[in-house]
């Protein structure tokens, strides 16, 4: 890792530079700040992001069997339990505020967008290990936490009929808030344990990836608009 | 699957022959029944069997992955769930009755059969499909049931002071048939979902190889005595 | 399979329907036959190639570990031996013919459409079996065979002064032909012993999305341009 | 890794310890050595060791898929076709001069240590990444290369008449010998590149582990006599 790092996942988004600045400063990111994203995009993404969840939870069962150890098994266990049973209920809960019943949700096929990031996460996390797919799956759990925050303190955000306020508000929120710290700070236990600097390349390459892939997820939004 | 079968798991357990006789009746089983089962013998059992509940939250973690729907992550997930949130803390109070504390199953090395039980599964389930994964797992899931049930049928077995009659009561119970049959209804439902007969022959060697070496993990405990 | 089938890969490209016209006629394909494709988006094109061909070797090792025989083990070997020892190489040429040079092609990141395709080719032969990777690899190694037997057909397609010629020949020729014939003939074998009608569906979708993103692989060659 | 140790293999080594002894100087192996090893049980090890190399191909096979590099894929592949097209020829011819034709080998069922081992090894390198699986590979590969090694410098080690000398030159031919010392610079080279000492202890049980079971593959063989 490089020197004066504050951890392995600062090292990560560091090493990002660009890439991860585009991503948490996107167009589209944006426009939920001030509200002038097209609704057209913002229905286009609830969706995509719906079909993303599920894939996310495929993703906790990988990192269930790829764990060495029952804590590991049980981390993995509690954040599928999570998604399965609790955010998938919120996000159809949301999308149907926005006029997307379950039908709309299940009849939607994911976009090459869609197909291309949670495709690389998963088989990044085959190919190596349970280091490998956290790192991969890092710049959407921590960049979630990170474009909430920053939106939440911009000065220029709108609040006041913004429909994408209480968006900001989830992911600004003190649960989402701790929800990142706490997954920066297992990223960082496991590093310890699974990594080691001449890995540091190859992972900050993984997660380079994984955020230009988000990125396009948030144009894939606008394109539809 | 050969004609006349009631279901797929039926065929499965046809074709396994003199291997499923020779687990589910198995001298450690028939120990079980008569209450003659060595101490020792049930010590080293108990003990691999918690390390072998991690190695199966394991293969339910890679089940979830190995999804194609929604209600199939649902349910490895309900399932792994259950293993560490519930069925460990059974296991940890069960063999706290028979003086193993959790610093006990904390050291014990897993041995051959427990190895050899656990990797093969897994192993196949990565190889193959879903389907590949859930056969290798059924000889557990459905044999300990059928073990239950049989012994707890058999006007041979002793309930009066026999030590293990508490084992037996919980694999006959109605909580257990109850997972048994739905786990064979999931099985057959799944296979008429990704089988076909071209792949039986696949399959019941597959589970035929499973049951054997469920065999020689109750032969481990014998030999441990 | 649909009824009237001369066999499970016809199956498979009749159930893409239009996602397979648009890819095998693709304008990328019609700027290769009437050689106005321009050079950026062909030069584009053999740079990311040459990165999806080390992903397609991957591809060929994960069958050969998918396999359920020696015999299934021999091929995919014998495919993996001859992509990194003969088909590299002769794409390496190729490249240096158009002014790409080793270093050009070492230093390249695969664009966002490359990862897409060989991400999901292999994240589905890892959630699946050896069929279900073989279909995702099936619209590169049958759809190139077909486009280069259209334009060599294609009365429209220029030969003289066309510089894109020596590629529809390379893929029209006679061994490529073969090699497309013997892996229908080889994924037909592949559904009889491990498909079934059950399975149809799933693989029909797996194809038809391996095949979009093939399309966009194109597409991102033109929109290098 | 253990200060003082001239490279990784030689940490791991040392970390098995007595495990390592009891595999190396395994009873099996002092009959090989002798002459004393019943026919029956060098028959049972041929048959074994031949369906075992077919899941070794499977190993290597699963190698090229987690290769980061083309020289990693490389590597695999050239592994892959060695023991596809020549190892195994030479173990058939090998065998047929036991008497053991190639319907005898197709026709054997592997036993529970073959399946052990084999199902260890490919589930490590599944769980883990490709410094995982060559950890789990190398009591296997380098094992034979000591072994070979120590028989042939063991002056209680029988030439004359000693149907098992052909065996013992092979391992400690100048040929299998660099194989062997190639494989263990291989293998440091890859920890350097994905290792680190908080992954030794880590890699050192999975070690342990593998030898065990090429112990467990000996007895096989002896009890089988």
């Amino acid at each position: 890792m490089p020197a004066g790092q504050e951890g392995f996942f600062a090292g990560l988004r560091d090493a990002a530079g660009e890439d991860w600045r585009q991503y948490v400063a996107h167009p589209f990111v944006k426009g939920l700040g001030d509200g002038t994203l097209p609704e057209a995009a913002f229905r286009h993404y609830l969706v995509q992001d719906y079909l993303f969840l599920i894939q996310f939870a495929r993703a906790y069962g990988l990192a269930a069997y790829k764990a060495d150890t029952l804590a590991e098994i049980r981390a993995a266990s509690d954040g599928l339990k999570a998604l399965v049973d609790v955010e998938m209920d919120l996000h159809r809960a949301y999308c149907a505020d926005w006029g997307l019943d379950e039908t709309a949700l299940e009849a939607a096929d994911a976009d090459g967008a869609t197909l291309a990031y949670t495709s690389y996460v998963l088989e990044r996390g085959l190919a190596g290990d349970l280091l490998d797919l956290r790192v991969a799956l890092a710049p959407c759990v921590v960049g979630y936490g990170e474009i909430g925050a920053r939106l939440a303190a911009d000065l220029s955000t709108r609040t006041d009929g913004n429909p994408y306020a209480s968006w900001i508000e989830m992911y600004a929120g003190g649960e989402y808030q701790a929800f990142m710290r706490a997954e920066i700070s297992a990223l960082d236990g496991l590093a310890a344990r699974r990594g080691g600097p001449a890995r540091f390349d190859s992972l900050a390459a993984t997660f380079r990836a994984a955020t230009r892939l988000e990125a396009a997820f948030w144009q894939a939004g606008l394109d539809a608009a």
